[in-house]
């Protein structure tokens, strides 16, 4: 049973408005709210056809009948269960290893896969500008398959946030046509990766900052490319960073 | 203005079984038209605001006010142009340098960023199996921002072509969880490089020719990642094969 308040409160946290003001966020599917008991993310309640699966609290599991999820999915094909988390704290980022920064990333599938392959590369650190959707957009959530458990995520004005760690002796990277071909140049295991806006790229006061200027060559006939996408280059980028 | 008949046509192209009826498909927006006009398709008919853009002759040209191209277009947004093509004829494969094979991909957005991704690293040769989402779908289209007019895209019996090839002597690679790393072999600049479907990885008729199984390493501790999605793993590949 889903009752009236529990409707408009899941309805509600489809918007960042209302994530902030309750600091909650939805989750779906068993295998992704697994994920987040198994992290141990605070619950604050549970919508499913069944309650073995879970282990958690009876006062915050709800039976719900297949229509019901359905009212209160935010996916277009319901999945089995529907769950509600308590957002957790971002942690300080770290000076060690490789932190990777997102300037200005619009998109929530590319935000969701750059946060796999944050995951996949073992960089716990994703610095985001205050402009990069948030990683707690139900679209974000679903495309992350529960690699967003593992990597610690951190909204932050990214201008001040990169002139601290410059002051800090920190180099960060960034990629642009006329940098050096990441396959000839070394790559360090500590430093930031900044990656660019989906249409824009790396904005020009960011740019100021970055200290190394990096390229993926491209190696098609005439060069028409229109540039990779977000995600694709983030994965070349990091596979190149970490491959020794 | 925009007849009954051409709404109808317009409409019909969105399902494979149409575009295949009547060897046409759609394609929106001005800078994506202009990729497929300058790369010598064939045009069906343009519908645009504006006419000087184009340079086609004024018989396919039909200028449209903004509402009616609201009612033409599969996009949410609708572009300033909408833009019907003849599909041109896939060319035979080359045996020189390197193909890549889709073992049945589905989702559209991800063919159109490994088609994006072949253009980038110059791979023109891609292999589809039958199953594989068409790439004429709008979706892909809108994906490939025009890369696909410089990658061949051809459909086969994957299992056929792959036998084929084989007894031809060329040797195709795979990635799977038992492979070698793909940052400690050797890799060469021809052959055919086999990516899986999205919730399936390659099947097994396929995995039992593939001649060299490849991996692609993980580096978070615990290993917990739900594995790559299918286009962010085909760029770390492509870049391995091609950054010497």
């Amino acid at each position: 049973m889903v009752s009236k308040n529990q409707k408009k409160l899941i309805k509600s946290l489809k918007q960042k408005k209302y994530r902030k003001q309750h600091n909650l966020f939805v989750a779906e599917g068993k295998k992704v709210i697994k994920e987040f008991i198994d992290a141990g993310l605070t619950v604050h309640s549970l919508f499913a056809q069944e309650t073995s699966f879970f282990e958690v609290e009876s006062s915050l599991f709800f039976s719900v009948t297949a229509e019901e999820l359905k009212q209160i999915t935010f996916l277009t094909t319901p999945q089995n269960a529907l769950g509600i988390f308590h957002i957790p704290t971002a942690l300080d980022t770290t000076d060690n290893g490789l932190i990777l920064a997102l300037d200005d990333v619009r998109d929530p599938g590319n935000l969701g896969t750059i946060i796999r392959l944050c995951d996949w590369f073992g960089v716990t650190d994703l610095v985001c500008s205050d402009q990069t959707v948030d990683c707690y957009n139900p679209k974000v959530i679903q495309a992350t398959m529960g690699s967003i458990t593992r990597v610690n995520v951190t909204y932050v004005n990214l201008q001040e946030f990169l002139e601290a760690k410059s002051s800090a002796g920190i180099v960060s990277y960034g990629t642009f046509m006329d940098g050096v071909s990441i396959y000839e140049t070394t790559l360090p295991s500590q430093g930031i990766i900044v990656m660019g806006n989906e249409a824009n790229g790396i904005s020009a006061e960011i740019e100021a900052l970055v200290t190394k200027r990096l390229a993926i060559p491209q190696f098609g006939q005439g060069q028409k490319t229109e540039s990779l996408n977000v995600a694709t280059a983030t994965a070349i980028i990091l596979s190149e960073f970490l491959r020794r």
